[in-house]
């Protein structure tokens, strides 16, 4: 995190970028904003990650489409209906792309779309139509606030993000926003997450960077183990900030990749601890595992947990949940070395080792378990990697959000 | 289904089997049975399969070695503790295999041994040895009963069942108890079931034929997602049946198997429906699937996604969901050749057909969903194979019975 800052500005800090968030009637109550816009002046290098659901929404089908040559100046998203598995869904969706394109003076096919919310319910763009004006009228560089809140759908606060750094001398900046905040499990897990850099970067190092930072930090995110069908990552880079260009990895690569990096992983973070119905943000760390990948195996494994989860909610140190869910995470590990702790602000304290439980103190679990965000160590003692998943704890309200969220 | 009759006398209900349960102490509660014990007049052919977690209970340790031979007189199982995550817990297995042994008068390695309830807490056997006499003498033919009550956690009734079928001109009979009711999950799923039958079968048909059945019935079941570290099925068989010997795949084979198919659905049915917190039973049944393997697949992505059950509690026919769910199944399959029903006792309501939504009645849909027995058809139009699998809805009393069970 050498010489990352965060900053203020979201998806607007970074050079060239404007943005702006309304409520155009996609939703029903008028203080929902449920259509954003991010624009930027010049054409972007552009690249995106979507869901691996074999359900695949409309947008996508259009997004994949127009942005295969690596190029796109403006994303449009749309909250309230997540317009797949309907008849007419892709032809909507570049109906909606022709205009914002139209509004917006460029072609069609520098549009991204996106939307997000219930599945199968038709989308009427008249709502669209009738706002696109307003929206593009109000584009500005303290947009991103809007765009945000504009992308949310459980979401209960929006997620917003931006760092600066140097590569070279050229002062850089990224940018983010996100929405969760169920259906959300790794494996181009996500949500909505968009992204704005100045960096000049080519597509296919901008794809690799995307792709590098999705793995530490989206993939490794799981709020209720439903892998949504609209999930989508998206960054543009207007080149602004005038580095020399990247087009492979090197140390700038890195320095950019970085910076990418702590952007996902703090929206990830904030989206497990804004996952629905959650009251804390739970992150599960495995360390001394024999390669990565075991390492993100068990951390998933032990995030995704209902019985994990459930006993988070209670403050409950039911370690014998977490040794059980590392069981049958599918890695091979030898249970007999593991050492479970929890940490949290309140303390420390070891709960099991060498595969067993040992005695602690009930009332300082309890304390370390009350606050509202919880470290679960896992210790391998088979090696030296490391991996470290993030999730939430599940709760009567997520059965109450969800039991109930089209109606 | 033909010929077989479903009977009273659960594992008691085979000629051999006597059976009792006893409050010995590892539960608080004086009025909760935690201590069940089956014991047959000779010694039987006994199978088993355990779960597939890593973490796994000392008790199936010491089982899996008492049954290698393939034989078995005796089952003990106390509730409460599952003596699993513990240093000593191997030994306390054996020596409860010892004090069972000896208050029967057999040999200590025809006990099959099983615990259930808290894991890492270590077990007090105490109780047990203070309790086997009364025990011991209890035991009668009217003891399934009290056994089947004897193994429960959080279940809120027993799960008992018995049938009796014809092998030539010899009634043969099947009996069985299970527990459930959290930390159920598929790949040797389930929980605890004991089994008891007349039949007269070699160990090895026996084993093939519970592997069979299980495939087809715990397999397919998920309460939670979390698969347990104690999980035992467990078959013996008395043999006084007198049919001829079974010892491999034919005729008298199917029949048998086809019994004890019945028995371990009716459980697992029974197990869903008990799932904990649930307030009803799901059933996804795939039809036209290219392969049982994609139909199973299927069947059970659709039965864990926490959002189809929370939807399900809500009687909220979110088809977008169901469809999701056969999404990220990992199968390979057509999506926009699927069709999608809701079946109930109040009337059956399509929701999707190839793939996109269809207008339906809401009201309806309400109607049929607020039934406690609910079966989510799915149609896949790409082949002959089926499945179905088994499980319930998300509900508050699930995120209340385990946010503080240990406590």
């Amino acid at each position: 995190m050498e010489g990352i800052k965060f900053i203020n500005g979201g998806v607007c800090a970074p050079q060239g970028f404007v943005a702006n968030g309304i409520h155009c009637g996609i939703r029903k109550n008028k203080s929902d904003l449920d259509l954003a816009l991010i624009s930027c002046e010049k054409e972007c290098d552009t690249a995106a990650v979507y869901t691996q659901n074999l359900v695949c929404g409309a947008p996508i089908t259009v997004t994949k489409n127009n942005i295969k040559n690596g190029k796109a100046r403006a994303i449009i998203c749309n909250s309230g209906i997540a317009n797949t598995c309907n008849a007419d869904g892709v032809e909507k969706a570049q109906k909606t792309c022709d205009i914002v394109a139209k509004e917006l003076g460029i072609d069609s096919t520098d549009v991204v779309i996106a939307s997000t919310g219930v599945i199968g319910v038709p989308l009427d763009i008249e709502p669209i139509k009738n706002g696109v004006g307003e929206l593009v009228n109000g584009l500005n560089f303290d947009g991103s606030d809007k765009a945000a809140r504009a992308i949310m759908t459980t979401d209960t606060r929006k997620k917003e993000v931006a760092v600066e750094f140097y590569i070279g001398d050229k002062l850089c900046k990224i940018g983010a926003i996100s929405k969760g905040s169920g259906m959300i499990h790794p494996n181009m897990a996500t949500m909505l997450s968009f992204i704005t850099t100045d960096v000049n970067i080519s597509p296919e190092a901008l794809s690799m960077a995307l792709n590098d930072a999705i793995s530490d930090s989206f993939n490794m995110l799981s709020v209720d183990g439903d892998t949504s069908t609209n999930d989508t990552v998206c960054i543009m880079a207007s080149g602004l900030a005038e580095n020399l260009r990247l087009v492979s990895r090197g140390e700038y690569f890195d320095i950019f990749l970085d910076a990418l990096k702590q952007c996902c992983i703090y929206l990830a973070r904030e989206m497990a601890r804004d996952g629905e119905g959650a009251t804390k943000l739970i992150e599960c760390t495995v360390t001394g595992a024999k390669d990565e990948q075991i390492a993100k195996q068990i951390a998933k494994s032990v995030i995704c947990s209902s019985l994990v989860k459930t006993a988070m909610f209670g403050a409950d140190a039911n370690w014998g949940r977490i040794l059980c869910a590392i069981g049958y995470s599918g890695s091979d590990v030898d249970i007999s070395k593991v050492d479970v702790s929890f940490v949290s602000d309140a303390g420390i304290i070891q709960v099991c080792k060498n595969g067993a439980g040992i005695e602690f103190s009930e009332e300082l679990a309890k304390k370390v378990l009350l606050c509202d965000s919880i470290e679960i160590c896992v210790t391998l003692h088979d090696g030296d990697s490391t991996a470290t998943a993030f999730g939430c704890d599940l709760t009567y309200d997520y059965v109450k959000i969800n039991g109930d969220y089209r109606t």
